[in-house]
């Protein structure tokens, strides 16, 4: 905060709150109402929030917390909100809020213009880097968090062939593998997706339709479950039956990608020389890498920077927890995609997700 | 929009996504890419996307679709959806967003600043109102689906007697009625909450401990699963051994006002008046009414405007789709509350959720 001159953060959004306060909660869910966190370069944070979120707020080391009863249609936390920023901030000082790439403000556009006039002369300043240089790195406690989602993944995937078979509508799979997810100790499963084509799939972000599996597709499976406030996020792919050559050699170029990324990768990389170790395996194996991004962080959020593409320049570091996730098209409207989830190592990548089999496991 | 003086409106969070277009997905629980859709005063859509989501989006009734390789460190869709708004707002026309009560914009906030400099000096409007006053009122295949949540909500809370009883523990509880939910035909469950205690619950938002029932608690169960993209949002209360008389007392002096609302409310009252319903009821019942709001609107996320507070005067009208929620405080840190799901008819309000049963219902 001190190198990009803020003299307060604002924070407004669930993973940034959790992370700086411990505060865990699904009630986030409502878009109704705001939650402000203010964290100053020196000092404790002070919590700016609905009244309804006091009593759980209070189990936080936050002391300072300050409560209206939200929603208030004439001032929804924003004179207390502002009261705080002018105690914390210096009248020509800094407010640091994050607003670059993948950050979102979460509070009405238009209170963020009554505060910024309420504030006054106090200015924004971008907090981007300030929030993602700390979080990008994982303390052991949230890389051990973050290993038990994980696992509970792991445990649900390995009991697909009980559900998923010839026959069986994707939509009543997806179910099934949420359930299984939850059975393994999911505290609740945030993220399924999945796909299931003919030879490979044509999207990875549709919601299950209830067609059913039949012969010669193939199906994946990808969940963000969460654990504790900690997120996985990787997938697996089955065969309904035995699947064609063009499956086979895509999903063992997909596998040697990753084991490229696993063998390859070190501290001082850059993410998009991350994504040139994997393209450069699968385009070396004669596959067409897909055009979209091969990997991200993942943490307190389904996907958090850095993005493994050939445009980002982010250097990583030790303890950052990233996934892998090389992509093929077989063919136009076909892909195949593969993920495992790592924690970079000083002396390299350490398998956070149990990793996929060589071979593309087959169902009925 | 022609009322409010708004060219277009761009829109960027989920709901108001798959409203206009029908576009579903998960995909939004990554925070890494924003998505826009445009809406002129007159003329079709414009969706301006991440590629990763064209094939999906190209199954919605939208033609026009731009994309580009999100997420994109130098330009993150900016000057693709720059170019679309001065195609489709005049110069010295206005763009509308929603930044009022309950709204956010999900886009990185230095984008906002970067696309108002490209597009000026066209100005940006409020569409909060202009977007509300149409969203609230649900089509009856809305309120099918609504209902359909809520019928698939009461199949697993009528299955909570299986789990739930004298020491299991609640975090288990929480998992096994998510399951329920989920067998039940939820397609997903983004939203549990819940709460025990002795004699009634100081929490309804925080997560599930390992802390086991025991004889004397009240559990509470709340759930937002949804189906077809719609959500329920509501809850059931049970007592672990007999209830204490005041618990007994709460519990038919919530019931008590959620049916005065059942039989006092119709279209024309506001928000306002349906909580001095409520309200008035618990207190000529003897009972405290909790602070916060007893209801909301409710569709596509879990809570919508608008909020039965005393100060929100929204006028409720037919095919409004809102949730009862009357709440009392038994003692200091001791509450117990209460929701239903009602569609607003011209003759007054039509249950979509299973009516609680009067009395409190006792388990192990």
């Amino acid at each position: 905060m001190d190198r990009a001159g803020l003299d307060a953060l604002l924070l407004t959004t669930p993973p940034d709150v959790f992370y700086v306060t411990g505060f865990l909660t699904r009630f986030w869910e409502s878009p109704a109402r705001p939650w402000f966190v203010l964290v100053p370069s020196a000092g404790d944070p002070v919590a700016v929030i609905p009244s309804i979120g006091e009593l759980l707020f209070s189990t936080t080391w936050v002391d300072d917390i300050r409560t209206w009863n939200a929603p208030d249609p004439n001032d929804d936390g924003v004179s207390l909100l502002a009261d705080a920023i002018c105690e914390l901030v210096p009248e020509h000082g800094v407010l640091g809020v994050p607003m670059g790439l993948e950050t979102h403000l979460r509070m009405p556009l238009a209170d963020l213009d009554t505060l910024l006039s309420r504030i006054a002369p106090r200015a924004l300043g971008d907090a981007t880097a300030a929030v993602q240089h700390v979080r990008e790195v994982k303390s052991e406690g949230e890389v051990s968090a973050i290993r038990e989602s994980c696992r509970i993944a792991g445990v649900a995937f390995d009991r697909v062939p009980e559900f998923a078979r010839s026959g069986c509508s994707l939509d009543d799979v997806f179910r099934a593998f949420q359930i299984a997810c939850l059975q393994a100790g999911a505290d609740w499963v945030s993220y399924t997706a999945g796909g299931a084509g003919q030879g490979g799939y044509g999207d990875v972000i549709a919601p299950a339709t209830q067609v059913p599996l039949r012969q010669g597709d193939v199906l994946m499976l990808d969940t963000g479950l969460v654990r504790a406030g900690y997120f996985c996020d990787f997938d697996r792919n089955y065969s309904i039956g035995p699947p064609d050559d063009d499956v086979r050699r895509a999903h063992a170029a997909l596998h040697k990608a990753t084991d490229a990324a696993l063998a390859g990768l070190r501290p001082g990389h850059t993410a998009s020389e991350l994504h040139m170790l994997m393209a450069g395996s699968l385009v070396a194996d004669g596959a067409t890498p897909c055009g979209g991004r091969l990997g991200h962080g993942l943490g307190l959020s389904l996907t958090e920077w850095p993005s493994v593409t050939p445009m980002d320049r982010t250097v990583l570091r030790a303890g950052m927890v990233l996934t892998l996730e090389p992509g093929v098209q077989i063919a136009p409207g076909r892909i195949l995609v593969h993920e495992e989830v790592i924690v970079l190592r000083d002396s390299g990548p350490e398998l956070l997700s149990p990793r996929a089999p060589t071979d593309l496991p087959v169902l009925d």
